[in-house]
């Protein structure tokens, strides 16, 4: 997969950063894009607003219009089993389990014109083009693949706010340039609610696209500039309904007609192009209007040097990969890299040049001080983005928290986000974890906000009796299984959010508060069946329910998890949960179970999400809901099996190929788990400021913090086979426990593992 | 009609504007409700961007789903006819002949919930309420009615974005206020795109319609504000497609949800009211922002006093109206303030009242010195209407020009309006007659900009060649009638056109332009058939359409009217026109044909927005396109003939009554004919700066100008019989011309008509 050879990447350093490794050759945006990993190759800059990538095929239609029931699978919008590129979309999800976007697709084509995108089996039929992998190059900021029907070079990069493609054409007279505002992600359900175009003169266009799909209430304004003129351009609208317009009686609006709307639109430019002649097009986009897409095209790419543009990205991705520098195994390097920058591409930038952003109340609102985040995939991101990002991107974070804050304060319903995008909460999946992300900043001081209100936003929602099922929780301590679907994850999931409110209640004195949720922190208990040793979901009648069965993951009162995984979710008091499941040897075993059982293949024609690489026995790391349990043998007199099982994990769960994911990357969950995992600390409770001690993959680590201090984790005699720790040492000196703070890391210091090949069973 | 006795009129006044008379009684709203009129009975505040008015019926289907095409009776939202009221709706066109608006219906109902709005046959299958027109009170800024069904008195006023409305209720625990988010007029194509609204509290709602019909993309923007808190509240999305939607696994969307998004939304809110309480909601337009039209309420009403607001909006309606004080007999009296009124209920005010607004380009815009307005029906107005304002509203006809200007800058087309409203052109109609009105304004000394841009503007319109056949007409000097459909109208509107663009390029000096559009402005003679003596459709070819059909409106190359109306089309040039035709005879007897002619019953089966009534002879008064021809004798040697049949046409076309109009008002433009021509002159050809005297209907009439000056007409020995003038003095001084300029009358003066029984032959 590595596109440089190996030797050359020390020597090669960016002039103007001195101090810099170029790491970008270690990530390899390709990785996760085949079978369920669902991230996406194109280009974007860190924390981009504009993810500008190739769509393979999100067309959910058959040729006889049936849905082909394709729209899961293209959730990224590429598939690297594909052999045909549709075009190159201007935003993209990281590694989502449901999907929208891939607004205003771009295609370059020659020859007669094709508006229609045609079909992957014949890719003459329409616009869209044969490619092969061979030609193609994905780094970060950078995307180029050669597009075989019509022998045109593509090429593109990204700034925050604009993507700048580049197409080396041959010599002709019909050299076209689509631009398709009916394509998207998840358009199966028509998502398309209405287009507007202006052209605004021969090399300028301005407009926006409004959907309604997973992001309820959306529209995206664009600006779109070419650096050559086009000498024609027309439009076709495929919505079959006729309103009124006046337009047709005066125009012929097909062609060079410079104000377009409708539901189905798609547009080509027409141009006359030499041998070897590149047009580029600077695609900028806005939440806001089109005016402020035209000022973020205009602050962020003032020319047309599309080799400065990729330049600089590349540059500010070096600037933040440099946060981390290890030492480790080439695989090693590039699984880690590469989960490092699908950590730092979501969440996503969510206001213009200017400070504006159009809120979750559908106004335009100013992010006074910070920026404005959006893309909150927080029933994933909770567990270990969020709390990567308190060590190496804290600055950033503390902006994620004031987003969500901004957030709640224009939400109708007085809630924070769930799970949010664009200017809206498309409340996927369940929990209420923003109050893990907030509870967990404030505590590690990363929150710059007033904490207070930041606490009373929590309550709120916390309180929100209506929101699914916390009235019956709130009221009996557990959600009747007759009353929900997905009784006892919620259960279980409100404990550990509650427990985090109850935290941030301590920190800021509130004993009241505190008291309450601490109290509510407990409710995980009322779900737990002694006599079985797993959750188990309850009736109202407090029975519980019959025909409990802990494997299957439908029915049973859990969201994309089993009861063998989730019962184990208990992150916020491990040392009860284990006294509940009988004790020390109990639990060990029951952990043992779980890691080592042998699943019918039922199991995984049934299970979402993941691929059957994506579990190890009964465990599921292709889903969330166990990803703190390896960390678990922590609390039992078997630590090793916490050191081996993340070892074990860390080389099943990421290979450095396109299938190397195994599920969703889920906005960068998963990778964030390898990046913690891999220096060998992870953050089993969010909203605590301990970390548990695991393995590390690397050999060293560096960790250039935002507070100047560096914080090194250090191995010896570390390698495949000598997963297991013999000793810790902390700034020099021996640890006596498996966990270290949040201050020994930000404090700086080295933290030092001595590794070997058998387990200390001390 | 009348609602108060007239002795008493002259004894009412305003205790704050002593000066002024209470004019509002002589104003019917009702006047043109019935049959074509198409006018809207409810309240609006002069040039308001609100008309909350009541509609009948807007449901374009029947029972069984079947378009029953009742759309275009529907204009206006209301047919006096009908026997109920759907509800209350807060946007209206006056007179127009297609239609759009009825955003946001307000309906109060007590019992059961329906929020079906039920069928005219049987009020009580749903929201909708018998109502009779004993009950009802219409009055400039004031409408009133007793809803039959649930006896519910419903009341309204208005301020310019604000409007306001006030239900006594009976005694009930189920008493609602039902907003009906689907409901608009024009809807059959189902013209809703978008609809979004939050709850803020339990009194204030925000959120927007958007829609594509007659204004092909358009977003209102409103906030709702309750008098008393609802108890409780629901909505429901009639809009059958299943989109991603994960508030439904979240939360029970139907009751008590604050926020709601689809296509087809109507909601409820729930009061328990004692007998006779009051519910009042004021209602604030927007069409950039909810915290814009948020703000528009604030700013304009600031409590829940409905008579104060009704009292202040009354009293700017009598500011205006005092514009012009006439004697006359009570029916003229009320014809005339009717006709004022209408007159003075467009354009409207189309910003917001911290000036912003959202501009033709889908921006948001700034009106910086001006008051931005939209609704601009321009084939109609350029007539009488905008020449009216230039002397009763010349700062508000300024703004106009402004307004006209703005959009010209924001048209990616780069034209200026043809008939626009909110930030669209519908493209209705043809000619581009916007040079019309702004040729007028500059000559007449009245629009305060940059008169050299006005011309750019005019230029670059009158150049657009893909517009609606100017390509030809330029190359060729006529359409050709196998090119299109209107070919002979468009030539003769664009012929006018041209010569209103010379005449400014005349004030302004540019001597080449004048040369160039000066020379476009005879163009009318390459249609003219000197054979036939009729303006005919020519063929590519040269030659003349073969079966021409002058009485024909179908199919001759004419747009809502024949060629014996449209032979007259020349007003830029009578005296050429009448050697045209041979002469001073033939053309008098031609003229005289047109007035007294018999049509054939067919004639009126065709004929789309007149009444029978609005016809004398062959004279179609009810459209616009001879307008001007009753004042054409005063080009022969028998004006006597116009005098005659000016008042013949006051006389008929214009009643009191709800059926009085014998046309569209089209936005009035049909009101403006009546004023200037019941005072005893008119524009023929606005774009000089000359009036043609006719007869004057009024004994007396005072214009209190902007300028200080007062201009007066007097009469003596006016009548019904008397309807021939003898002589005219023009302060003091007899008038040896049947025409005035405008200088004549901005200056002050008296103008007076001494009035015989006979025609005055000399």
């Amino acid at each position: 997969m590595l596109k440089y050879s190996l030797p050359l990447l020390f020597l090669f350093f960016f002039n103007d950063v001195q101090a810099q490794r170029n790491l970008i050759p270690f990530v390899n945006p390709l990785i996760g894009t085949e079978k369920m990993g669902h991230t996406y190759p194109g280009a974007t800059a860190p924390f981009g607003a504009v993810q500008l990538s190739p769509d393979t095929d999100t067309i959910p239609y058959e040729k006889d219009g049936k849905y082909n029931g394709e729209v899961y699978n293209y959730c990224a919008g590429y598939k690297y089993e594909d052999k045909s590129i549709v075009g190159f979309s201007h935003t993209h999800f990281n590694g989502t389990g449901h999907s929208d976007l891939g607004d205003f697709l771009i295609m370059p084509t020659v020859g007669a014109l094709q508006l229609n995108p045609g079909i992957a089996a014949d890719t003459k039929s329409g616009y869209r083009s044969a490619f092969s992998h061979h030609t193609e190059i994905a780094e970060p900021g950078y995307y180029k693949v050669m597009l075989e029907d019509d022998n045109i070079l593509a090429e593109m990069t990204a700034t925050t706010r604009v993507g700048m493609h580049q197409y080396t054409f041959p010599k002709s007279d019909q050299s076209h340039i689509i631009l398709d505002l009916m394509s998207g992600i998840y358009n199966y359900d028509d998502k398309n609610v209405y287009t507007y175009v202006r052209v605004v003169n021969d090399s300028l266009i301005t407009g926006y696209r409004q959907t309604s799909g997973w992001a309820r209430t959306r529209t995206v304004y664009f600006a779109m500039a070419f650096s050559t003129s086009f000498f024609e351009y027309g439009q076709k609208n495929y919505d079959q309904r006729q309103v009124y317009n006046g337009f047709w009686g005066k125009f012929d609006q097909r062609k060079n007609f410079p104000e377009i709307a409708g539901k189905k639109i798609r547009m080509y430019f027409n141009f006359k192009t030499e041998a070897a002649e590149k047009i580029k097009i600077k695609f900028a986009l806005s939440s806001v209007s089109q005016s402020n897409a035209l000022e973020n095209m205009n602050a962020e790419i003032n020319d047309w040097d599309f080799e400065a543009v990729k330049k600089k990205t590349q540059e500010s991705w070096n600037a933040e990969l440099n946060k981390v520098i290890i030492d480790a195994t080439d695989d090693v390097k590039i699984n880690f890299y590469t989960s490092l920058y699908h950590t730092f591409i979501n969440p996503t930038v969510y206001n213009d040049v200017n400070g504006q952003y159009k809120g979750l109340d559908q106004d335009v609102h100013h992010a006074d001080g910070f920026i404005n985040y959006s893309t909150f995939s927080l029933w994933d991101t909770y567990r270990a983005l969020h709390p990567l990002l308190n060590i190496i991107q804290p600055s950033r974070n503390s902006d994620m928290v004031h987003s969500m804050m901004a957030h709640y304060e224009q939400s109708a319903l007085h809630m924070l986000p769930i799970w949010s995008h664009y200017n809206n909460d498309n409340w996927c999946m369940s929990g209420y974890h923003c109050v893990s992300v907030i509870a967990d900043a404030i505590i590690k001081g990363v929150y710059k906000g007033d904490p207070n209100l930041a606490l009373e936003a929590c309550l709120t929602t916390a309180r929100h009796r209506n929101y699914e099922g916390v009235g019956f929780y709130t009221d009996m301590g557990f959600i009747p299984a007759d009353k929900s679907g997905i009784s006892v994850s919620n259960t279980l999931e409100y404990a550990y959010d509650d427990w985090c409110i109850a935290q941030l209640a301590k920190k800021l004195n509130q004993n009241t508060i505190y008291n309450e949720f601490i109290k509510r922190a407990s409710n995980w208990e009322n779900n737990f069946n002694p006599e079985s040793g797993f959750m188990q979901p309850k009736l109202s009648d407090g029975s519980f329910k019959k025909d409990f069965d802990a494997l299957n993951t439908n029915g049973q009162g859990f969201i994309e998890g089993n009861s063998w995984n989730y019962s184990f979710f208990v992150p916020q008091d491990p040392v009860k949960l284990i006294q509940k499941m009988g004790g020390n040897k109990k639990f060990i075993s029951k952990l043992d179970s779980l890691f080592s059982m042998q699943l019918p293949d039922a199991f995984f024609a049934e299970t979402e999400d993941i691929t059957r690489e994506g579990i190890i026995g009964g465990y599921v790391h292709g889903n969330e809901p166990a990803h703190h349990v390896a960390y678990l043998y922590n609390w039992t007199n078997q630590p090793w099996k916490t050191q081996s099982e993340v070892r074990h994990i860390l080389k099943l769960q990421y290979k450095p190929t396109a299938d190397g994911l195994g599920g969703n990357d889920d906005c960068g969950q998963m990778s964030a788990w390898y990046v913690l995992s891999a220096m060998g600390f992870y953050p089993v409770a969010p909203g605590s400021d301990e970390y548990a001690l695991g393995s590390p993959a690397i050999t060293n680590a560096s960790l250039k913090l935002e507070n100047g201090n560096t914080f090194t984790v250090n191995t010896d005699n570390q390698s495949d086979k000598n997963v297991f720790v013999k000793s810790v040492l902390l700034n020099g000196k021996i640890l006596n426990k498996h966990f270290i703070h949040h201050s020994d890391i930000m404090n700086g210091g080295t933290l030092k593992f001595i590794m070997d090949s058998k387990p200390q069973k001390k």
